[in-house]
């Protein structure tokens, strides 16, 4: 049904296995800092009408693979689909972030939640597939979602927050009210991301994106145990082929070897944990993708090609069993130049090349 | 010249001394939760005119002391003084963050910058020495500031940010410009504190709250080696009292085994660090303080106290030559009832106290 992978190398860094230079990808590839993106946003109309559109969902996705020898390609779409399926509207007002019509905050709103219909979010599948045959086997596609606790503080919120007062009142006053939500959120997230993989996805990314802001102990209880429902629930193969499993908690180094005890085969991290402790801490349990701070590419050329250096130098040599995917800690920046990108993808590429053929 | 000290708990457990229950105070304690802060900063006209107002200063800050139990105050300011001092033109629009009239981005503008005449702050030493004295020794008052790397973000970025990407960009490009900007700071931040303890502070506090955006590396190199600076220039004891030194670093929990050794007397840590971790991390090298989630006080008094528990639990029994100051790992919100202060601080003080018993 899809022509054979041509460029395997993030597959295979995913699942620990040697590589010929450390594959790389960025969060938020398709994106505002692309002249071309903003061109077919325009024709759009809006964020949701892109990310609703098969042809502009393709159109974009392939956007920056065009540009940049990336080694894989993310679903254009974003983290909330799955509670705007569950009916609480989801829209894009212009400069701000995500805005839900419907709040989940009391008994009632949480008593009324449920798993979507997944013909609701038919429009990502769709798009998946046709993303899929687009890319004809160049480099594989990444299908992801909200993780239950990162779509729990969007729909309690009902936005963006800076303190994340609302969510975390309920879930300190009201634990049994959040425990439902998550739950909720958990089975719907896994059946949307299995959904994904039968499409065409090649493997998934779970975005805890604010796993980060919890406390000690409330982290383990709201968000990991959830992360963690939803990863023993997604099949980690489809047609005989293994499906890599991504969990990114922005913030959450300080919990590294929990994270990665989840039951996923890579962890995400952000640029505040250092790669080659984090290295150490996991062994040969998890790969590791990341870690670049997104404003390293507003510095030239030759200063983004020394700060990639330092990432992967951090990690340091690659040796069996272990498995590393370049990465930002966070998605770009829609400020970023197209130039730098070219200069880190370059030196990440060469670079890593060098280290292996020192070893 | 002032009173004898009646409650120096906090003090003691600063410097890893015995005491007979946890010493509490909260980062933000006189603030706009209260309504009598409220009614005096309506007196006042502006956030500004209050802090640079002695009486009014003196009247907000021993507003918490008279409604709760607290075994410390902290001066009521700002922590951007020093670079309104600077001649940056500090103002507060309401309902938004602190802003700078002048922003240094430039070579020009870096090379401006220049320690201020402390004249410029005499408001602030004029407000310690009246609050030391209508403290009256009933507990001990804590001087602050912004760390060198906090206040640069602020300086550059003209105001708060939620993705420094000017003074990222600043010391991604421009290293040497940036290390400029943070050694005045640091010299300038050094030099307030001792005029701050000359004038009666009886502890200082280093508030890094920017230093947990960096990048591994970059942090150690932009942040925490000028808190060191500071540190190693601000006075350990003052007229033969001994004055215990603060550094807290909001999301610094990753670096923990490099800030215990910066220098403080006392580490802060916001939430996500769980509290017996880093005291074994530490061991008796410094006294910690915090970390209480400042949204557990939106829960009903019953999990508050709960929750305050779970904090002293976590960081232990006492045993001789550890400290433990129990705080927020953040400011306390506007939104707070009042009465969960009420709970948190008695909640503090019998448990704490039930723990010593038990040994």
């Amino acid at each position: 049904m899809f022509a054979p992978l041509q460029n395997d190398s993030f597959l295979r860094a995913c699942l620990r296995q040697p590589t010929e230079h450390t594959p790389v990808w960025l969060m938020r590839q398709a994106g505002r800092y692309l002249p071309e993106y903003r061109a077919t946003r325009e024709k759009a109309g809006s964020f949701m009408g892109l990310a609703t559109h098969v042809d502009f969902a393709t159109e974009v996705t392939l956007q920056p693979l065009e540009r940049f020898p990336l080694d894989a390609a993310i679903l254009f779409s974003d983290i909330l689909t799955v509670p705007d399926a569950m009916g609480l509207g989801l829209s894009f007002q212009q400069g701000e972030g995500p805005k839900f019509a419907k709040v989940v905050r009391d008994e009632a709103a949480v008593a009324a939640l449920e798993v979507p219909d997944l013909d609701k979010l038919r429009y990502v599948f769709d798009a998946v597939t046709s993303i899929r045959r687009a890319l004809n086997g160049r480099v594989p596609l990444i299908g992801f979602s909200g993780s239950p606790w990162t779509l729990a503080c969007y729909m309690v919120e009902g936005g963006g927050s800076d303190d994340y007062r609302l969510v975390k009142s309920l879930m300190y006053a009201r634990p049994d009210l959040m425990h439902r939500i998550l739950d909720v959120n958990a089975r719907a997230v896994a059946a949307y991301l299995n959904a994904q993989i039968e499409a065409g996805a090649q493997a998934v990314m779970v975005f805890d994106s604010w796993g980060g802001v919890l406390a000690d102990g409330a982290f383990q209880e709201f968000s990991l145990r959830y992360s963690r429902q939803v990863l023993a629930a997604v099949k980690t193969e489809h047609e005989g082929v293994r499906i890599p499993r991504i969990l990114f908690t922005k913030g959450g180094g300080l919990w590294l070897d929990e994270i990665a005890d989840a039951g996923a085969d890579v962890v995400g991290l952000d640029w505040t944990m250092n790669l080659g402790q984090a290295r150490a801490r996991v062994g040969n349990r998890v790969a590791l993708q990341g870690n670049l701070d997104p404003n390293v590419l507003f510095a030239p050329p030759e200063a983004v090609r020394a700060q990639a250096r330092a990432v992967l130098d951090s990690f340091g040599p690659p040796a069996a069993g272990s498995g590393h995917i370049f990465n930002l800690g966070h998605g770009i920046s829609q400020f970023t130049p197209p130039d730098s990108v070219t200069a880190l993808v370059d030196e990440v590429h060469s670079h890593s090349r060098r280290l292996r053929a020192s070893l």
